[in-house]
């Protein structure tokens, strides 16, 4: 306990839970909230709640499971006791060994905020431990605003001596995105004022004519700061963020190098500004939430030549960078985005939290853009990218994401890096950012615009917003155009029919309700009201459905899903001669615990064979099955060398016995036991 | 400076160059020289001299170019200063901040040690250097012996607190080592003694009844206290030796984390007593060098145990760890084995270390055995993965042999573990390393024992020892048997035809000149003194050709070199529908700078064509190229999304420009620009 550090304590607040008060004054936005200068193309939906079927599901698993465990796990791996450590409530040592501790309170507080704004609310006790937590988080702030219990514990107080590694500005940004997040979702303002006060001391410690001259080694507090802009409309913290985005590389960063490994400044992307940068590069999680951020400043600052940084940047990841579940990260070293084509499956970094922080970063393009192929991305990253990451009864997590475990090399990778789930990481980034995503993901499922309402993803649930009365597609203004509100009835993804029917409208206003086809569909139906209607996307993506809807009118989207076999690029090397099975969003996966009796190395898959499937509620929390035919070499002899001469018969398969395999959605896999897996499919 | 330190100083000694008085009393033998107890069933040959053809020419790169700018190297990079600090003979900080830079220092020490004792020696004022820096290295030595300028200037003389991480002992193994190599080549005492004092230090440090019950993270010490039981005879270091490597594996290492990784036990093979692994395991340098001192150890303990584990790990390692080039190593995260048949191109690690340790355990598993597989699996290495390592000009370096790099790649991954040749490194313990088995390889070349002499290598020079006289096929005692040489002139590896000529033995004795057919030749001729012999290598893999050999007398054995293709064992994920090109002992690639107007990545190989193959005297040093028909795929459209639906046409070609694929030795890669390379190339 550092003495020096006791006497900038604020004054204690009076613990406290949300209140109907608090709720009034909720504005019901997620992440994302709309600025009055806000210059993006569509804005998200107001009040969105998925009510059912596969979302409805994995949510109430966040809800019940996943947050609720969230402060004894915090509590144990040490976090809030370096809290405690500041405010003299604890002694001891820092725990943890790492400097970001503080930003897994946040994120969990964060999570707890926007569940806190559901409809069933947070569970007493949870809601409890909130206002707990919040409370120590203010107790824990230097009068100054500062917080930060690694540097007031550990290093002595040296603030912003190691922006390189030390995280102090991350850590705040997740303060700042919690404050948001607890005051649009319920109102209440205590953690935006902790926030606020910790943004207004960044505000005169960095930027021109202040002392630091300097960006965070990892970004984050770029969407934090223009998120605060948006809830407070103090344009000073947007200029701020514009100031950190722009700053970054010229070198300000330039790494004193660590032992046994000096990343270079394409770690934390220093190596070039970002308004050059033809790709996304270095350090996956840093790399997005950096662009998140940009994405967050070009919305507000109508910045054209950074959205053009922007959509090439996507472009070139989506076209070179991405795994087919949409995981991002190709190296473990450096946890780095590797090179185009460079896609590895046992080696996939894939991290959970990059999955966040991309669905964060495609979802500020969708509205920047109103292009459907970023809500396409999201589709699959949710899918495949985000829930593989927690295991299906919420308890377990995975940090990276692997497109293939060997037969018995599930404990392979030790520590945070292992291919089987986790109660708990010492690097715990990944769960609480699952939960806040999960939390808040009604956000992500519809927006509206002018010109009327767009469903991005076919969540079961009720979603709606003001069309029409804006200028130039731009809603801004209170009260201009008028309320629409839709209802979605799907059991997507197993089924791809997708009833939506208005719930909410004006009279004879005419409004068009966009429906997204998404990339993997060749083939859909749509009726409106019972009617087969032909239609096709337009260049954006969207399926347009103008009309003078009325209030109960249904239109019916039927997305073609049988399952297909899927090939990668040529570059691609580490796929060559092998297919995935996806059927609809969903990538499969085989795992060994369904091919009993010799394990998955030594599979082939038919390529000629057909895709059967079928429905088993009982397994994996009900889902669609998928089999095929495939063979399984025998056992080879002993050999000493793997290596032999290339001869005719190469490509043979004289013995191979027969099988069925069997594949089951990627997002279960390692639900049952840790084992074998793989995604992609030898077909030689 | 620590002041603490400065009283712990030994007197300076006189430096000196080696004198014609030291080499009278060296023995001429290289590493691993038999003590009185060996119990191997081969002996290396003594005074082995490589005179002319491949390995005379790396080898005078070596010491023309290599070896002398050693010194400077290590005083621009601060290893000397760092000793000086010790001293008091520089003041400031201590430079590198790595615990291990000492051992560079002292494995240049041993290169240079070998060199003096061939016929041209050193370079007078390389010999000047040496003398210098070996009696910096006694005035920095403590009184007890104690010696490490990390723990004696960086952490305050805490000696022995951080034996996970510190590299204490690791660094005084290399002192020993380039003590024993320098009175072995030299007969010159001073190094030695220095090395003595640290290792009786040791002795009473560590182990059964001393204070400290550990071992060292990184092994290193354990060869080398068996080899200063060889050079001394004094059996307490072999006892030493045999504590550390059965007291490893057994949790003493049980690391604390570091920051953001935390290896586990594996990383150093602390999870499992090396009698009872089943497999190598963890940071491949550190396993190797553990795995040759236990087989030193073993050697001179006839310990039958340890030899089987060894022999299973050594199977284990070559039959699903071993990439084609010999390279070991597959993740650049904590350097690691990897699983079995994991074995990436562009991520394959392979450092340049863990080939010479691979060469290192490899020789003393042929000797102990005297089973040719081994110098096999050396030869491969030795062309493949450790000179690879070193430009042809001997003035760049790599640290890890990656096996493709992507067009437009090269500088993609900075630091260390870049795919591009690098002046010095930051961690720069390959390039002393290679200096040093290269200065050593004439002693890698024969071996004899009872029953005659053994050719490993091809390498045109003179090698001898003594045959027959001896018991159980062991020639322990002075005097045993007589002595014979032979000559051998070859233009291998460009030419299979190795000619071996009786140059010395005794009148009517019988011996056996054994000579290896390697693994990879499927045809070879052999003639003895002009007339064609039929003959097989026996079931330890060698040609066994007993006669009452005459001096004067020649065999020649001409082995069949045509290029050949190579597929991989289909577990190997990373090569599915790839071929590799090899001629002889040799693994090919493509360079980028070959195939102008495209680079490597849209490159297919036919798998129908012919290999053609001329012999080019100007290019890379002189070479044989080979060159066979491939197609280029046309540029692919741009696309966002690098996956689409399988469809009849998967593997079509149909508008694919055929070219001339040009391939080159794999060693010769990235001497004429830094750019795209591919081992593996792809046929569909």
């Amino acid at each position: 306990m550092c003495a020096k550090e006791k006497v900038c304590l604020v004054t204690i607040r009076p613990e406290r839970t949300v209140t109907q008060q608090d709720l009034r004054h909720a504005t019901r936005l997620g992440p994302l909230r709309p600025a009055a200068g806000f210059r993006a193309a569509l804005l998200p939906a107001d009040g969105p709640r998925i009510t059912g079927g596969f979302w409805r599901a994995r949510r109430a698993v966040n809800s019940a499971a996943c947050i609720p465990q969230g402060p004894e796990l915090l509590e144990n791996a040490g976090n809030l006791h370096n809290l405690r450590l500041i405010t003299g409530e604890a002694e001891g040592e820092y725990r943890g060994d790492l400097p970001f501790l503080d930003s897994d309170v946040y994120k969990w507080l964060e999570a707890a905020a926007w569940q806190a704004a559901e409809p069933e609310g947070l569970p007493a006790e949870v809601a409890r431990r909130m206002d707990e937590i919040i409370a120590l988080v203010g107790r824990a702030q230097q009068v100054d605003g500062y917080l930060n219990s690694w540097f007031q514990i550990v290093k002595g107080g040296r603030r912003y001596e190691d922006l390189r590694w030390g995280h102090e500005l991350y850590c705040a940004g997740h303060l700042i995105q919690a404050g948001v997040a607890l005051h649009r979702a319920t109102g209440r303002t205590d953690l935006l004022g902790i926030a606020r006060r910790f943004a207004d001391h960044l505000g005169a410690v960095f930027g021109p004519g202040n002392p630091v001259d300097g960006v965070d080694g990892h970004p984050e507090i770029e969407t934090a700061l223009v998120e605060l802009y948006r809830e407070t409309g103090d344009v000073a913290y947007l200029d701020l963020a514009g100031y950190f985005i722009d700053r970054r590389g010229h070198g300000l960063l330039n790494p004193p190098a660590r032992r046994g490994q000096a990343p270079g400044p394409e770690y934390c992307q220093d190596h070039v500004p970002l308004r050059e940068a033809p790709t996304v590069t270095g350090h996956a999680v840093r790399q997005l939430y950096l662009l998140a951020g940009a994405a967050d400043y070009a919305a507000e600052t109508d910045d054209p030549e950074l959205l053009a940084a922007l959509e090439r940047m996507w472009s070139a990841m989506t076209a070179t960078k991405t795994h087919l579940t949409g995981g991002l990260g190709a190296h473990h070293a450096e946890e780095d985005f590797g090179d185009p084509y460079e896609l590895p499956n046992e080696r996939a970094y894939c991290e959970t939290c990059a999955a966040v922080a991309s669905i964060h970063w495609s979802w500020r393009m969708a509205l920047l853009t109103g292009r459907a192929r970023y809500s396409d991305l999201i589709e699959r990253t949710l899918f495949n990218a985000l829930i593989p990451g927690v295991s299906l009864d919420g308890k377990r997590w995975l940090y990276v994401n692997p497109l293939q475990v060997r037969d018995g090399y599930a404990r392979h990778v030790v520590g945070d890096q292992g291919a089987r789930r986790t109660r708990w990481f010492r690097c715990a980034c990944c769960p609480p950012n699952v939960m806040r995503l999960l939390a808040s993901l009604p956000h992500y499922v519809a927006s509206t615009d002018a010109d009327g309402l767009q469903l991005h993803q076919y969540a079961d649930g009720t979603y709606g917003g003001r069309v029409g009365g804006g200028v130039d597609g731009n809603l801004n203004g209170a009260g201009a155009g008028h309320r629409v509100a839709v209802r979605v009835v799907t059991d997507y993804p197993w089924s791809g029919r997708i009833a939506v029917t208005v719930d909410e409208t004006e009279p004879d206003a005419v409004w068009t309700l966009s429906l997204r086809v998404p990339g993997w569909c060749e083939r859909f139906a749509l009726r409106i009201e019972g009617e087969t209607v032909a239609a096709k996307p337009d260049e954006d993506g969207w399926l347009r459905l103008r009309r003078a809807w009325r209030p109960g009118e249904a239109a019916e989207l039927d997305l073609e899903l049988e399952p297909r076999l899927t090939v990668a690029d040529p570059r691609v090397d580490a796929v060559r001669g092998c297919v995935a099975i996806e059927r609809g969003p969903l990538v499969y996966c085989v795992e060994g615990v369904d091919h009993p009796g010799g394990g998955l190395d030594d599979l082939l898959f038919d390529l000629d064979a057909e895709l059967s499937e079928y429905e088993d509620p009982d397994l994996l929390g009900g889902i669609t099955v998928i089999t095929a035919s495939g063979r399984r070499r025998p056992a080879p002899p002993p050999t000493t060398w793997p290596y032999r001469r290339a001869t005719e018969t190469m490509i043979n398969r004289p013995t191979e016995e027969p099988l069925t395999l069997t594949a089951v959605p990627y997002y279960t896999w390692a639900n049952r036991e840790d084992g074998a897996m793989r995604v992609w499919l030898p077909i030689i």
